[in-house]
């Protein structure tokens, strides 16, 4: 008998349950953990009685644990394999919010993020696989992007009405490294501002610190969205240089802009030489339906970035930005470019993945969205609690009444009952303010979301 | 017939060569480029030549063109299929340096990189699409690294003498992404000045710029290496809180750090608050026989930054640092970490490849590296140009002499030349001396190492 079965399981005797549920256990973090990769043949269940020193009895009760679950697959004739059960890989939210990521919480709201579409990955890395050939004679250091990608990043901006060469895409390991080049190129003067919204994209406001920039708020509402009177007044009177938004599904708000402010924004841009750097990671995630028809916010001073994250994959890291042919020229000889160009294997996934499956993983992934948003709104009524149903993006804002506890309490003692929440300072630009609001991202199961708003109202009346 | 294959041949016809080699350079490139992924079937002679309309002695010309070259492999029976020849996969230089890879340069002497292994290469990424299950119904987003491939690493720290715990390593998105996250997270206080070599690698330069960071240049050279009476001077004079070093077969000198000096750095650091951050990015590219027995540069105030580019191949873009575990979780924490993370997939392609092929795989590149160092060493014979053999990396640094045009003036006839090099200043911290210096790696090819020594030499006497 091949033992790597067994050794694979570990010193899972120590485990204080009964030893079928144990040895069930054991199994199922080793799929996990990818110590036994689905497909795994199981030995019978004479020989894994035999090398356990089990009864068989006992190990006949833990496989059927197993394959009451979904961890097995057994054919007839050709005996046990280990897999993954379908319910983990048909689904959008991830796993580590589900049996809770973050180390010491049992529900993991902080993070806005979906898991990978299973197949259609492992279809793409199939793929990818065979054409890796050429790639792994070369030299792997960076380039401004595998040209299959570049092309068809051009060509989906053009469809959309943005007409696009390839040799204005410059492929980046995910949007905040596209963010992070464009500010070394052009944040030349560090003693000039740049105008942010508020509130902001904590990974932008990170990278925008790193830096050391001094930033301008622009106040966001998910009612009313853009304030473009203040927008209008402080470019006027401070005259930044750069200004980073998030016009499509905002993060945190979801607040989408309209088609007219859009016009007013490049118009200003233009007027007042102001850079506007349109993150769009969240453009595809349009919850309306139909969905909406809002232009791209573009312009002769408007540079879109862009990213897998929101609608595949974070674990993908590849992001692009659009910019004038002859600034990716420039940001190709940028020395810090090198490091925030993504593997290429992972570019030759991604060029799978946004060709011919994305409309349908798009579909599915709104759908579920859309579900789960719902479900979430609905656990929310009668809370007291203020809200803007987000046309689309992944997060809903909610702003706590003001009698209850500030929203850093409240995520404190929430956290303390293992429900980790992200409060409203996280997000502003001055790291204090936005005290009564909390994001809370409905990229989690609804029986997640129904357990977290449970959990926050206790700790309300607490 | 299946005209995919016809179709994936693009506009050939464009071409001014005859009809038989043009087909056959059409075929060459939809290979490379990945449209004709390895092992795609040709259709019949009769049939190709009826579906591009041409002859059917000019089909059997383009085939046996690119049969003689290894692009076509034919089985008895069951016709042809495309490939790559094996000169291509079997190798340590990168494809681009021989055909040029830099834009308008027929040879490219600008990067230290070899290619991937591409055989174990190919293997561990078949490995890592069946462990990937369990990866793809996670979130994706960042963490301090797979718990294998920490443990792995931390394993060969501990076995080369350094007591090392999974908890001490961070996995990061290569050795730059580490300083990067380094240098945010401990050069808080941006006034105070960050000792560096000089030559200086330049990807490191550029991370420590960005940060505008003050920089204090340490001279190595590459007879007597590391200036120590200098840098007990320079650090009791400026008292920097950090030093960047590379004490492993320095990058560009090639210059080993002696015992004695690692414990006299490493001591320095203790005695003075400073903490060193050792690049071993070179470490295991010692071309010694038998290789050396220097120790880590390490200590309480070290910390060391490594990654799989040079090693295995840079497109992985896995690296890492080792640190107190006490260090490591507060980076977790640092809000730059989620953007310097490397894709889940490639750390599993990272730990399979870092496990039982590693022995193999660098005795191999040692090898290789070895034999194309000492070429061109005697290339360099009596051309009146001073360097020492560098007992291992991959770059050797040429001093020009005295009487000839300067490394700036040289690289410039050169480049009109279709020869790309890099010259002194790139690795100065002042970016302006080591005029009379030039950095030639010697991950190229023995062919392509004599033609661009022979270029070089025809540059200095115009």
């Amino acid at each position: 008998m091949d033992t790597g079965f067994v050794a694979a399981l570990g010193d899972w005797r120590t485990r204080s349950e009964p030893l079928a549920r144990a040895l069930a256990a054991a199994v199922r973090e080793a799929v996990i953990d990818g110590r036994l990769p689905a497909g795994t043949r199981l030995p019978s269940e004479r020989e894994l009685a035999r090398a356990l020193r089990l009864s068989r009895g006992t190990v006949v009760a833990a496989l059927s644990l197993l394959r009451a679950d979904g961890w097995l697959r057994t054919r007839h004739g050709s005996g046990s394999a280990v897999r993954l059960p379908a319910r983990l890989t048909e689904r959008t939210s991830p796993w580590s919010l589900d049996r809770g990521g973050a180390p010491g919480a049992d529900l993991d709201l902080t993070l806005a993020v979906t898991a990978a579409p299973h197949d259609a990955y492992r279809a793409a890395l199939a793929r990818a696989a065979e054409l890796s050939g050429p790639l792994l004679v070369d030299s792997g250091t960076a380039t401004v992007g595998l040209p299959r990608l570049r092309a068809l990043l051009a060509d989906r901006y053009t469809r959309a009405g943005l007409a696009t060469r390839p040799e204005q895409i410059l492929v980046t390991a995910g949007a905040q490294a596209a963010l992070t080049l464009l500010l070394d190129q052009l944040h030349t003067d560090r003693t000039a501002p740049v105008l942010v919204e508020n509130p902001a994209y904590p990974g932008a406001l990170a990278v925008l610190r790193a830096r050391r920039a001094r930033l301008l708020p622009l106040p966001v509402t998910t009612p009313d969205g853009w304030d473009t009177a203040h927008l209008a007044a402080t470019v006027r009177r401070h005259r930044p240089r750069l200004a980073y938004l998030v016009p499509d599904f905002h993060n945190p708000t979801g607040a989408h802009m309209d088609t007219a402010t859009r016009r007013e924004v490049a118009a200003l841009a233009d007027r007042h030489e102001l850079t506007v750097i349109a993150d769009e990671t969240m453009r595809e995630l349009d919850l309306r339906t139909p969905p909406g028809a809002e232009p791209h916010l573009a312009g002769a001073r408007v540079i879109q970035i862009g990213s897998t994250s929101k609608i595949l994959w974070s674990g993908l890291r590849v992001g692009w930005l659009r910019a004038t042919a002859e600034l990716v020229r420039q940001l190709r000889l940028n020395p810090l470019q090198a490091q925030l160009a993504p593997p290429p294997l992972e570019q030759l996934i991604a060029a799978e993945l946004l060709g011919a499956p994305l409309p349908d993983l798009l579909a599915d992934r709104r759908a579920r969205l859309r579900a789960q948003r719902d479900h979430l709104a609905g656990l929310l009524a009668g809370t007291g609690w203020t809200y803007t149903v987000p046309a689309g993006g992944l997060t809903l804002w909610l702003r706590l009444d003001g009698t209850g506890p500030r929203a850093t309490d409240l995520a404190a003692r929430a956290a303390a009952r293992g429900l980790a929440l992200t409060p409203g300072p996280r997000f502003a630009a001055d790291r204090t303010t936005l005290t009564r609001h909390l994001r809370l991202p409905f990229t989690a199961t609804p029986e997640t979301l129904t357990r977290a708003v449970e959990l926050l109202r206790a700790c309300c009346t607490v």
